[in-house]
C-alpha cells in the first residue's frame, strides 16, 4: 500500500477518473433556512451520489488505479456500510471480485445493497472481533488487495472531488462543514479547499459521543477512544488514520461535535423542508451549521451531506421522535 | 380571466419569466432501476422545487402577469395545499397580499407553510361547502383577483416549463408519465412536449379512485365524479377544467390509473433507493411507469415527480406500511 500523503494533484486526477462515472451531485439551497440563519447555505448532496454516499468516489478511484494482477486476484474491504457498497459497485463496474467484511449488526439495507451489487459478504462480531484482522486473514489466504475505508491516499483523493465540485460551482465559500469519521472525506476536502479556496474555514464534525477527532486535533496526536455509541453509524471510528490525521491537523480550522438530538432535528428538516433523505451521519455537518457551533451569520456556507443510506424502519422512527 | 387556450409560446414566455426565480430542478437517475425495468428513466424532481412542488411555476407566472391595479388589490386562491403555498410565496416575492381558501382538513404541514409565507388562510369544510363559492365571495367583497389552481392559461403555461427543461436536458424522450389532478401540469406538459418532441407519448396518471380524467378522455367530454378517496391528496379533483381538457384530449396518448398500494411502493422506493421524499400524489407518474401500465421496456422515459409536501407523521407511517 502506498502510504505517502495524497496531494491536491491526486484529487484533480481522481476527478478526471470519475468524470461520467460518479454523479455530479446537485447543490441545493433553501431560502427560508437562509433567512432564519442569516447565511447563505449550499448543500452538496452526496446522499444523491451512486450507492447513496460520497464513498463511491474514493472506492472507485482506488479500484481504478489497481494493476491487472491485483484486479484479477480481487479486493477485500471492511466497512460499517457505505464503503462496502462503494467497493462492491466499483468492483462490479471494473469487473473485479469483491469480498466485504461487515459487522453482523450493520443496517440490513446496507448489507442487502452490498450483496445486490454482487459482492461476497463476510460477517464479524463488532464487539469481539477485530475487523482488520478478519480482513487481513482473507488477504493472505486469497491474495486479495485491501481497500481501506479511509486511510489510503487514493480513497482520500477520491473523496476530495465532492468539495472540489462544490467550490467550483459556488465560486468560493467562507466556511465548510464536513462529517468526520475516520477522516477520509475531511482530509480529501481539505486538500481541495486549501488549493482552490485557501481562506475557507473547514470544520470537521463528529458525534459528541465519538469525539476522538476533536481530542486528537487539540492534543496534536492521534487519540484512540472506546467504540462510541451514536445514531451516526458511519462515524463510529475509534481513531483517525496515519494519513488522514496529518492533513486534518495541518489544514482544518477546528473539529466540532453535535448531539444525536441535533442530528435528528437536522434529519427531520431535510425530510420536511428540503425533501431529501439524509442518514444521521450525513447530518453531522448540517447540525453544526444549524446550531451555529462555529460562526455562520453573514457568511456563505457549504455543508456536505455525506449519505442517505438508512433502514426505512429506523428512518420512519427518527421522523416520529422529534 | 383570460379563457383562451394557452400555447407553447406562452410556455416559452413563462420559462423566461421564471429564469433565476424558480429552481431549475435536478434530473435524477438510478442504474439499478434502469437495469430492473430494462428502460432508461429520468426523474424530473419538482419535489425539490421552491415550496416543494411544481405549483410554484404556474403560481408565479400568473401573479407576475397581473397589472398594477390587480397587484394592489391582492389575490385569492383555493387549494388543497401546494397551489396555496405557491401563490403565497409568489405573492410575497412580488409584494402582493394573498388570501388562501383551504379545506379545514388539509395537511397541517401545508397550512403552516402557507401561513409561514405570509398569506392569510381562510378555512372551509370540504364536505359541506363549495370552495369556489367561498373564494368568489371574498373576491367580490374585497376586489381580489382569483388565481385558480389549474384552469387558467398562465397557470398552465407556467406548469409546462418543467417538462420543457426535462426534454431540453435529456435531448428527447420516448414517453412521459405525468401526475394528473385538474390537469394544469399535464396540459402544460403536453404543450411543451408537442412542440419540442412531438413523437413523445405523454401519459397522464390518476389515482384509481379518482379516474374522472380517464373517463373524460375516453368519452370525449368532461365527466364529473364524486369526491374521491385516495392518499394522493393533490389529485382529488372531481373534474378536468374547460382549458385543460381540450389540450389533454388533443395531445395525450392515454390516461392511466394506479392504486394507493402502488403509490406507496413508489414512495418507499424513492426514500430507500433515491434518497428523496416524494408525496403520494408526486408518485403517480412513477407508479405507472414502475408497474408498466404503459410500455416502458427498451425506451427512454421521463417521470415527473410533482411534489414532496407530506406531513412527517403520515410519511413516517407510509414508510412502515409496505
Amino acid at each position: 500500500m502506498n502510504s505517502s500523503l495524497p496531494t491536491y494533484e491526486d484529487v484533480v486526477q481522481a476527478s478526471q477518473r470519475l468524470e461520467g462515472i460518479a454523479h455530479r451531485t446537485p447543490v441545493l439551497t433553501s431560502s427560508s433556512l437562509d433567512a432564519g440563519l442569516g447565511a447563505q447555505v449550499f448543500f452538496k448532496c452526496e446522499n444523491l451520489q451512486r450507492i447513496g454516499a460520497f464513498k463511491f468516489r474514493g472506492g472507485y478511484n482506488a479500484l481504478a488505479k489497481l494493476d491487472n494482477e491485483q484486479r484479477q486476484a480481487g479486493v477485500v474491504a471492511f466497512s460499517s456500510g457505505n464503503h462496502a457498497q462503494a467497493v462492491a459497485l466499483a468492483a462490479r463496474m471494473l469487473d473485479i471480485k469483491a469480498t466485504i467484511v461487515m459487522p453482523h449488526d450493520a443496517p440490513a439495507a446496507k448489507k442487502a445493497a452490498t450483496q445486490g451489487y454482487g459482492a461476497h459478504v463476510v460477517e464479524y462480531d463488532r464487539h469481539n472481533q477485530d475487523r482488520e484482522e478478519v480482513a487481513h486473514a482473507l488477504m493472505q489466504a486469497q491474495g486479495l488487495t485491501l481497500i481501506p475505508p479511509f486511510n489510503h491516499p487514493d480513497v482520500i483523493a477520491g473523496q476530495g472531488t465532492a468539495v472540489k465540485e462544490l467550490l467550483e460551482e459556488t465560486g468560493g465559500l467562507d466556511a465548510l462543514f464536513i462529517p468526520l469519521g475516520g477522516g477520509g472525506l475531511l482530509s480529501g476536502s481539505l486538500l481541495a479547499a486549501h488549493a482552490i479556496n485557501p481562506d475557507c474555514a473547514v470544520y470537521g464534525v463528529e458525534p459528541e459521543a465519538g469525539n476522538d477527532g476533536q481530542q486528537s486535533f487539540r492534543k496534536g496526536e492521534v487519540i484512540r477512544i472506546a467504540a462510541p455509541d451514536s445514531i451516526a453509524d458511519g462515524a463510529l471510528t475509534q481513531a483517525l488514520g496515519s494519513l488522514t490525521f496529518p492533513i486534518i491537523r495541518q489544514h482544518a480550522r477546528d473539529i466540532l461535535t453535535v448531539s444525536d438530538q441535533q442530528l435528528l432535528q437536522a434529519l427531520r428538516f431535510f425530510a420536511e423542508r428540503m425533501k431529501i433523505v439524509v442518514e444521521p451521519t450525513g447530518c453531522l455537518g448540517a447540525a453544526a451549521a444549524f446550531n451555529e457551533i462555529a460562526p455562520v451569520r453573514g457568511k456563505r456556507i457549504g455543508v456536505l451531506l455525506s449519505g442517505g443510506n438508512v433502514d426505512l424502519a429506523a428512518y420512519s422512527d427518527y421522523l416520529k421522535t422529534a
